[in-house]
């Protein structure tokens, strides 16, 4: 199967299609397209007309999850999946999920220029709030719902700064539908979002699953005062406590060592005003690693920090877990499977974690689960920064194509 | 003059104004009336209403400062102003500002019953935007206008973080008139805001000035990027160099002594996602101290402060001075006016500096100017705890009544 001429992803065209993308929802800084809002569904429009030119069934399911088949010869066999997400952080760049998903759809379209039939069908989908930022849903709430672990009830609790629900914005999306996705693997095609592979100079991650993260919510209550009058020794500053607490983090993020990382990244003051003591703070962290022992531990560790934070500022301490997710670690089939097509196209190859999020972890849980990385510039994602070059996108992108043949089951053109 | 039966304030009646005032702008959490807005002008209209029940002739200026005259027998003399604001912080208590206003409609009230006439008119007067919160004006707006200390020009440059200006909320607040007021003294009545007398167990704080303050405004500009992804080496977090900042300021305060205080009062961070590691922080640091030199001091090690936590982070910093209000050292004919009337009426007293910013401080420059304080309770303020007992109230209200009678000439009763 592998004797013909390999197949190759048409990479300008790719290219093309993710900056086309990028200009929904850009702004003064990179484009926004939190999840289910109106930038969100105008990139889902697109996809959808895609995903229709490139004569894909379009379905949707509950949960506005997005997807599009390409037939196989057995008409019952589950699906190949491929893909990852389409809505991004505040200020994102135009690579982070959006790739990944296109890269789905150049693999179809190679396929289909060759007139390749498959045994098994192709599915490119686009999972709902990938993200998590607007909702402070945690992320990953479409593969979750697949996965049935989240609902329709979960979701409802889940609500923007301005009060919006996740259901409400879901029902208003026009992307629900009853179609149901039962896929036989998953491949997720990602990039790095982090300087391994640049400082290296590797061309392809194989990523041998995903760290387990944390996020918790850390509320410092103290007492408003009047900035001039209080004098020092007799406030109770929250803004002083969480101060202490960040500075604090950072030092046991280091000392916890083995990739840790610790991310205080959402801080809101109260009442945040120039003239009077802040009163109250709310501070999100996040930590990840891929021990799960180690993260434990981590945790621990983390609570004792805010905590002593507080009591030097003689400041009440909350701690509240938002979201917690075990790590993924992927089957060595699946795994295997991108390292050998990685090197079959002649390219160097890294077994590493995802110290990011990804939908695959969670479809771990219901199949056969793998992720290819390519390099990121600098390491930066999240930010209008975020640049993969052409070169290494069609890389990962051929990679994917190889796999998804192999998974895909014995094919032949029909020229 | 002090030979008849001694005038006094009714405390009920003053207490219950207080109170219906305290209602405007009420949350869930004290009342917010920020500087010209709705409920601001609601509370205004309720004061000049109050003025002419009692008689006085209600007049506005450019500024929207209002007050109200009461005439005197030499109709060329300038007035004695009293007086002080009734604009809020957000979720304020209800006697900053508004007991020093209502106060010297208490004082007229008493005059008015005793049929007192007085050789100079009285003023009754509630400044423009004293608390500054609202457009970051640096607060003592009005005040500063009528000194000519600042003017539309450069008012219409404060904007809110909505990006209402100025002056576009003064021109819409019905409070803009042609008045033009020229004290022959000022006398402002103030809850301490401190716990100084409370704690010392004093009834009048007799004000000898007021302390220097410099606000800056400090930017701290870093690398947002995935939390995840990113290891802690890499990163130039800037949250983490605020933070610090945060932690270093305090230690200085502490450091310098000498009443010196030190406010980081507001922190707003970006992007500000529980999974972005922060890529920049704009904080307020609010500095004060009664000796100058020492100010001067202050803010230049504060200045070194931040400048070092952003180092340590590989961090830019951009220090700005947003405002740089000089102390005010009032004349000891006033401060030993409030002395002595205190002490007449078998108060005990303590001479001391305000930590907080008045308009007194800037009516200084135009006139004789004295503060009369009371006892806060715990030393509270800007925020719903604030509170002052009817008795302490009533004793420095009537002080200010004594002090006024004195000002503004012999007196006799015509009955």
């Amino acid at each position: 199967m592998t004797g013909g001429t390999t197949l190759r992803i048409d990479r300008e065209k790719l290219w093309n299609m993710i900056a086309e993308m990028g200009e929904i929802g850009k702004g003064a800084a990179g484009r926004t397209r939190l999840a289910l809002s109106w930038e969100d569904l105008e990139a889902r429009r697109l996809l959808a007309r895609w995903m229709e030119d490139l004569g894909l069934d379009v379905q949707t399911d509950a949960y506005a999850n997005i997807w599009g088949v390409r037939a196989g010869r057995d008409a019952k066999a589950r699906p190949v999946v491929v893909g990852s997400h389409i809505d991004t952080v505040r200020d994102a760049g135009m690579f982070d999920g959006v790739m990944g998903v296109l890269s789905g759809l150049a693999a179809v379209r190679a396929m289909n220029e060759a007139k390749v039939e498959t045994e098994r069908p192709v599915a490119v989908i686009s999972f709902t709030d990938e993200e998590g930022g607007r909702f402070l849903s945690g992320g990953l709430a479409g593969s979750r719902a697949l996965a049935g672990l989240t609902d329709i009830e979960t979701l409802k609790t889940k609500r923007s700064p301005e009060g919006k629900s996740w259901v409400d914005a879901l029902n208003e999306s026009g992307f629900v539908g009853n179609g149901r996705l039962e896929p036989h693997a998953y491949l997720e095609y990602h990039i790095e979002q982090g300087p391994a592979l640049a400082d290296e100079n590797i061309q392809i991650g194989v990523v041998r699953g995903v760290v387990g993260i944390s996020w918790l919510r850390v509320t410092f209550r103290g007492e408003a005062n009047h900035a001039g009058a209080f004098p020092m020794n007799r406030r109770h500053d929250a803004g002083l406590a969480a101060a202490r607490a960040v500075v604090e983090l950072n030092r046991l993020a280091l000392e916890l060592g083995q990739g840790a990382v610790i991310t205080p990244g959402q801080l809101n003051q109260h009442p945040n005003l120039p003239n009077i003591v802040p009163g109250e703070v709310v501070l999100t962290v996040d930590i990840r690693q891929f021990d799960p022992v180690s993260l434990e531990h981590g945790v621990n560790r983390l609570k004792e920090v805010v905590r002593t934070a507080g009591e030097q500022e003689g400041v009440a301490v909350k701690v509240e877990t938002l979201v917690q997710t075990a790590r993924a670690a992927f089957s060595e089939e699946m795994v295997s499977l991108v390292e050998r097509k990685a090197r079959e196209l002649g390219y160097s190859t890294k077994r590493m974690s995802s110290g990011a999020g990804h939908d695959a972890q969670i479809l771990h849980g219901l199949c056969p689960t793998g992720m290819i990385f390519v390099p990121s510039k600098d390491g930066r994602s999240h930010c209008p920064e975020e640049f993969t070059s052409q070169e290494d996108m069609g890389n990962g992108a051929d990679v994917l194509l190889q796999c998804v043949l192999e998974l895909t089951g014995p094919f032949e053109s029909a020229d």
